[in-house]
């Protein structure tokens, strides 16, 4: 036996494979999965192989690694996140976006800051030796809202669209400023005094961070666009250059001390548009599964790595401390959000209800980001209060707050995410709208964002295009585009239709399609399936497919990690089909 | 900036990215690769890029990790191969497969090591010091033919299926002798005496290593069929588990010291049906489009390695040495070849020509498993010698007899790939066929391949479809399933031409199409598409479509790993459709 040679990939496969299991696990109870969230139920389990591994080896498990965590967990799930990222809302509430992000971030770090500094003031409390620094530190990584918790969560109980981009854009943009408040805490706490230019700096460093994020994104994703041009006659390798460019935009990133997520974000939505003009239909299939794959076994391995984390003796306990920072991260962002709204109403004809508030507030959830930054802290003597508070605060808002969520949505009835997708009349409406709202913008010369969506159309058209996509020959006018649309479509549901086939309804329900077109059955028997063909038995068998083929019309949901745009359940289309032949019989 | 942080996954990124870019970089020029194989051109890039860091480093460049070599690069594309394998005339051929894989490769290692431990006892070429066993060892490393240097070059010359299959099988089979070998010599290299039991152990483990692979691999694939009776509900990750089963297997073999290679066969082969029937449509695209892409980048990767780590220092030039490898290489295949090939000839009607002999010997490439094995001896002082008659050995049979097979394949009117798929005429007087020679077999007491296929088949309908498929009713008619093939050749087809819309002849074709059926158009842009469904309006729309949609069939060659079936060109399809349109107008 030699288990060492074979140990890493053995171990990385033997995790995988556990974490697909408990995924299928909890699927097949049908029930399981509409009450708990599936973030809950995995870091259960993680919780139960902590405690196991606890038990039999009689020390603490292994903790997650922060590199392992920042480097490959993270990576295909803000990408998948990027990649999918619905742009037309998110453009359209990008300054709210921001604004929550940058503002309500600082507002919640130096808010938790203050006033946990201040609770260790108490004397009955024995945490005089919590500097206001430490503290500052500890808030600026514990008030970050962490994308994967909120995906997982949100992506469930579908809210309406608005809701979602704000708490989602939100959590994915807000990792420029955690960046940056992180460093620079850690930096001055190594310090021996802090001069206020290093104060100044730190501000100037949010632009660097956040911007050239962008910067190295779109450049990766332009490059990414590019490169697909040339890709014609190996069809096979193109998925790969959207993983390769994404994850070194990612690690780009990273080497330069920009922010990572924002850069990847970048990356996917600059890229997407061109890429996926230019590869071929099976590819594009191959990258949307894949990452959606990919993005689904990391999400699941960060949930269970995060249970088994939570077990150990890595905890001081303290409890004035650590209860005092999940109210004050409760309240201040309750208060962030409230006022951070209020002047967003003020300029805005669409505000923001009350009831979009809360929830805003209240999916505020803390996750693996957290708990990987608390690892990284420099030893101090209060690292474990640290460890434990941050893994408090992850628990009740997983486990709390996002087990309550879905009932609080039922319950205010908030506006929930429109089932039906915009019909071909309202999509000519908007773009209408559109464009005459950049003219009225340009006339009354006010630059808002219909007048630089419609200059960034116009480059995009004029330059963008000619450089990234194959065959760019001449614009195709928008009916083009619709008949193209309609025409895979169909193709694509036929091909489900096909996959019927396993359904229990549906053998004899050929079978029957066969025996009343006897007559054409010779004809497909004598017919070469693949040979040069004969054009009157090729009609014929299109006839008969063009008879029993059924179209079947179905809305998946906009956005999910779980599943993909056209996924079907069988026995309902074999129902459907049954009913619509009996009709016609 | 912080390089050392991201360094491993930045470089792995990095070397993926050059080894795509390159393959993109040939297949620019449309001549080179039908000259050049793409492995010679691959070795090339790879002795540019090693001359690079040599003269920029003034050291060797490094060379390939073995390890790397055979836990991460090697495993993709033996599963690539073992999946896409065309099981029927493997198992037709499998007894002279093994002959071939067995007999040959021992006979090879032992005629290589007796005749280069001759040539050591010549006084003048100063290589007494070089032991028996140390050449034998040499012989068992050199003797195997490599299947990814086999496949890079016979899957672009297309000469006929079971000229190919003897060759790549037998490549892929020999792993189990060579390991057995490799690791038999070695060990008795640092054995102070060599016991007679020693050497009958050796050979009950070719049994043990062999049979043991295919157990190993059999039982991780079938619970792998088993495991995708599950994922109903959460197809994202079905393709993720026969990548992990498969992966698993092969480690699990590597851990027993068995054939990894043979147990990611058995694994695939296993699987492969049970699991497509399982799966979605789509996720069986994903795993197929990914594995070739996988494989596709593995093989470049380790062609471009073997050209990185041919420059250095590593090697000690012995003329005579290294030119009598090369020639015993030769002699020995051929001879070994020869008198296989006769016995083998003597039972069956079916023979080997000698045309056909000519290719198998001259097919025999050597390439990165060599290169593995040979830099994972242990120290000692002539192992220098040895890589650099490895090196030779792999270049001579990568560029000489590479690039020159495809023109004596010509000159010599090899029989190729019938280039069209059977007929339904034939593939139901094939099933026929096979049916009552089972059962003349069966009558006559004589257990051929047939009965035992007849056995097998019956073992597999009674028993593991009942537990490895999940919609396991009834067995469908042939009838059936024919239609249900057709169904979905005929909608992967419409989904092919509706990608037409790139081409350049496209558009206008499309606005006659709108053109002349005006009064359509305000049907379909009043229609909602995703909503439901207006049934008369549906109709009209699936009206224009099948007008306007042409079936295009083509055949792409049977196996390739660089090119999915289905790729089509798109301007050929472009004309091919305007023409019939003008003749329908």
């Amino acid at each position: 036996l030699d288990y060492q040679h074979v140990q890493v990939p053995f171990e990385i496969t033997l995790w995988i494979m556990l974490a697909s299991l408990a995924k299928i696990g909890f699927h097949l109870y049908n029930k399981l999965p509409s009450v708990v969230p599936e973030s809950c139920l995995l870091i259960f389990v993680g919780l139960i192989m902590g405690g196991i591994i606890y038990g039999l080896n009689d020390r603490s498990p292994p903790v997650m690694d922060s590199d392992i965590f920042f480097l490959y967990l993270l990576p295909p799930i803000v990408l998948d996140a990027g990649y999918f990222m619905p742009s037309r809302p998110f453009f359209e509430n990008i300054g709210t976006i921001l604004l929550y992000a940058v503002v309500g971030t600082i507002w919640n770090v130096f808010g938790i800051g203050f006033s946990l500094y201040g609770i260790c003031q108490v004397k009955a409390f024995q945490l005089q030796d919590v500097s206001l620094l430490h503290n500052l530190l500890f808030g600026s990584l514990i008030a970050a809202v962490d994308p994967v918790a909120v995906l997982a969560v949100f992506e469930e109980i579908h809210v309406n669209e608005k809701l979602h981009i704000l708490v989602f854009g939100e959590s994915l943009l807000n990792d420029a400023v955690t960046v940056v408040l992180y460093k620079l805490f850690r930096s001055f706490c190594e310090m021996p005094t802090i001069k206020s230019v290093d104060v100044f700096a730190g501000v100037g460093k949010f632009f660097v961070v956040g911007l050239g994020g962008v910067l190295v994104g779109l450049s990766f994703g332009f490059t990414a666009a590019f490169t697909t041009r040339f890709t014609k006659d190996i069809r096979v390798i193109e998925p790969l250059f959207v993983f390769l460019y994404s994850y070194l935009s990612y690690l780009t990133a990273e080497m330069f001390h920009l922010s990572g997520i924002v850069a990847i974000i970048s990356c996917a939505m600059g890229m997407k548009r061109y890429v996926e003009a230019n590869i071929s239909l099976k590819s594009h299939t191959t990258v949307k599964y894949f990452m959606k794959m990919w993005s689904s076994v990391s999400d699941t391995l960060i949930f269970i790595f995060l249970g088994v984390s939570t077990i150990g003796e890595n905890h001081e306990w303290n409890w004035p401390y650590i209860c005092f920072t999940v109210i004050f991260c409760l309240i201040w962002r309750a208060l962030g959000v409230l006022v951070l709204t209020f002047f967003v109403n003020r300029f805005h004809v669409n505000t923001i209800t009350s009831k979009d508030q809360f929830i805003i507030a209240y999916g505020g959830l803390r996750g693996a980001i957290c708990f990987s930054l608390v690892f990284l802290l420099p030893d101090f003597h209060r690292k474990k209060l640290f460890i434990a508070a941050t893994t408090v605060v992850i628990l009740f808002t997983v486990f709390i707050q996002g087990m309550t969520i879905r009932p609080l949505v039922d319950l205010l009835a908030v506006k929930r995410k429109r089932e039906s997708a915009p019909t071909v009349g309202e999509q000519i409406h908007i773009r209408f709208l559109d464009h005459l709202l950049a003219g009225i913008e340009d006339i009354s010369g006010h630059w808002g964002q219909y007048y630089w969506k419609d200059k960034l159309e116009y480059f995009n058209s004029k330059y963008l295009q000619k450089i990234l996509l194959r065959e760019y020959d001449q614009p195709k006018s928008s009916i083009v585009l619709l008949y193209e649309k309609l025409e895979r479509k169909h193709a694509i549901e036929l091909a489900q239709a096909g996959q019927l086939g396993h359904g229990p309804a549906h053998p004899s329900f050929l079978c029957s399609a066969f025996l009343c077109s006897s007559s054409d059955r010779t004809v497909i028997t004598d017919q070469k399936l693949d040979d040069t063909p004969n054009p009157n038995v090729l009609d014929n068998i299109q006839e008969i497919l063009a008879r029993n083929l059924y179209r079947i019309r179905r809305m998946g949901p906009a956005y999910n990690r779980h599943t993909l745009p056209g996924d079907s359940e069988p026995t309902e289309q074999a129902k459907e089909i049954l009913i619509l032949r009996h009709k016609s019989l």
